[in-house]
């Protein structure tokens, strides 16, 4: 599944290429958030246009609207939402455990009721491979205990040891299940265990006896600080093989991104451009803006020179402060189009970098302007 | 401006070209409604692609926001919105009266409050024509006292003679300034005069006397019965000039439009096709369908086969459905740009048909299978 093309001098970053039934991903790579089957006020064909070669939805989400049975009849998500690239669902034990006193956890799964109608449901391993079979997700992610922030080591522990046995339950379930709508399903295996090194190897190394086609890091970019993330990151990918994807979850700003291909990690989603966006912050190739700064009222230059789609370059920022000072809902879209232009971009610099030998240098300069002290 | 090409046989029909400095426009036409300076969850090129000759904008609404001083600076509401094709500005009358006991209307006209802010403005006939003229519009709408309905014949007569005296005042302000950003202006005089027709006629004529670029018929689609309007409009195309443009406005659903056409206008505008959109609610080649209804929640055929777009296509009712159910602006999305696309097909389709000479025949059938009875 994946290909290992160039390995940066200076750094644990790397260059690669993960292969599914529905396309070759380049990476690092920046993944979209679509939850319900859209990445919020982003056409399909936009995301097309702007480079995204791979998207997530949630399960959590999906299972509950639009539902299994639409799915199945709409022969999966990718024909339902009219998305022919590669699809990663989050396993939707994050949304569940979110729920808090919606939710009961026993070592069979979480007892839930929906945010939407109070109605019951019931997530164990088993249920949560099924559901994304049903998706036709091309890379599925296992259930996992979220262990809360923070926990000692004692909770880590108990909750991590329960991750793996859940873990070990998935892998029986996808053995005896078969991929949907003719196209492979891989699956990935979570890391957990907190802050903690000696249960994050252990996670890792259970996770990999089992045997997964990739790892992901999870529980981080929880509330700890970015320097204690960045640490278990990078202590994590030295136990994760080096020909198989390497995946953490959830995070982050350009800075963690950047800070985290450095140390090993392939595979990036946040909600953060996209949910940003809306509230009319946006990260452009020199800075973070906040377009309701009355000082962009007169600002002729366009959104983002830097880059080359429609929205970055075709709309001043006075144009797109009017938009979000109207309510408009074309401000959403540009500002949603233009964030995922960013991070894309982010993502695929990066890249070019390690191919060219050079990440190092362009990180720390691409930071140094980003972040002026 | 105006160039007549073809008259129906069976109708008073007509198909002809406005010509701007911004572009020729065929009519009949449909103008979508970008009151702020962006036609709701459409992006411009997206207008473009859907066939969109001439859209609207709001003076009131722009006044207000993002002002005059910042289009001014920005060289006028094209180049803000970055539309470089023909714009056409409602006079704000409509929104200032709609504000009720904010609003003071006397013979100078009409002081009101801003609904953002509550701070204080006056428009007087020439304000209103400045404010066009910092915009930029291409056709530009002369300021009258919109008459209440129901109206009495006194009070019908009363309100259209003071808009009257507010033409004569908007032409001489016209004559006295000079348009700007290096396109020509024009300005439309607005016939009024309630349901009363010798009151519309003199209200024409007085226009005409004063000699305006276009004509537009006001005050209609304000409560009054389907078939009155139709007969207002009807009397009032006989009193318009066969060789200048004729706008109804604010009107209105398909089966309006066909009607008014048949009774000669060339241009319409109405917010029905995006506010709708929004509530869920398409207009397609073979009906109204709302898609909050249950039994799409399965429907795999697209939004409307009958249409060329993106969004018409490529999208299935269920998944459109979907969207709306879970809040996705996508779903705005989308469904604005089908229902416009199908109101400028409707336009279009009309003046194929007149060009051909069946206009009325096609008109019957396409109402006989749109309005089932």
């Amino acid at each position: 599944m994946y290909q290992l093309l160039a390995q940066d001098p200076h750094s644990k970053a790397r260059a690669g290429l993960i292969t599914t039934d529905r396309g070759v991903i380049e990476t690092p790579i920046f993944m979209p958030v679509g939850t319900q089957g859209t990445v919020k006020a982003i056409e399909q064909r936009e995301l097309l246009e702007l480079g995204a070669q791979i998207i997530l939805g949630n399960t959590y989400h999906l299972y509950l609207r639009p539902t299994e049975d639409v799915l199945s009849k709409m022969g999966g998500l990718h024909k339902f939402m009219n998305w022919q690239k590669p699809i990663l669902t989050d396993s939707g034990g994050f949304q569940v455990f979110s729920l808090k006193e919606l939710m009961k956890l026993t070592e069979d799964g979480a007892a839930f009721s929906s945010h939407i109608d109070g109605s019951k449901h019931f997530f164990s391993p088993e249920r949560v491979m099924e559901i994304q079979r049903c998706i036709g997700s091309d890379i599925m992610m296992l259930l996992d205990e979220c262990t809360s922030f923070p926990a000692t080591h004692d909770e880590a522990k108990r909750s991590m040891e329960r991750s793996m046995r859940w873990a070990q339950r998935c892998k029986t379930a996808l053995e005896g299940s078969e991929p949907r709508y003719g196209a492979r399903q891989f699956a990935f295996g979570i890391g957990q265990g907190s802050v903690y090194k000696d249960l994050r190897r252990e996670s890792l190394e259970t996770l990999i006896n089992i045997g997964f086609d990739g790892y992901a890091i999870g529980g981080l970019a929880v509330g700890e600080k970015a320097e204690i993330m960045y640490d278990i990151v990078d202590f994590s990918t030295d136990y994760m093989p080096q020909n198989q994807p390497r995946y953490l979850m959830g995070v982050g700003t350009p800075q963690n991104i950047l800070s985290c291909i450095e140390r090993g990690v392939d595979m990036f989603d946040c909600v953060m451009p996209t949910r940003n966006a809306r509230n009319a912050q946006l990260f452009t190739t020199t800075g973070r803006i906040n377009l309701r700064n009355a000082k962009y009222r007169f600002d002729e230059t366009p959104i983002d020179a830097g880059l080359e789609n429609y929205a970055s370059t075709n709309f001043s920022r006075a144009y797109l402060r009017h938009l979000f000072m109207a309510d408009e809902i074309l401000a959403l879209q540009l500002a949603s189009q233009h964030n995922i232009a960013f991070y894309l971009w982010l993502a695929r610099t990066a890249r070019q970098h390690i191919l060219e030998g050079t990440y190092t240098a362009w990180k720390r300069s691409f930071l140094e302007q980003w972040y002026p002290q």
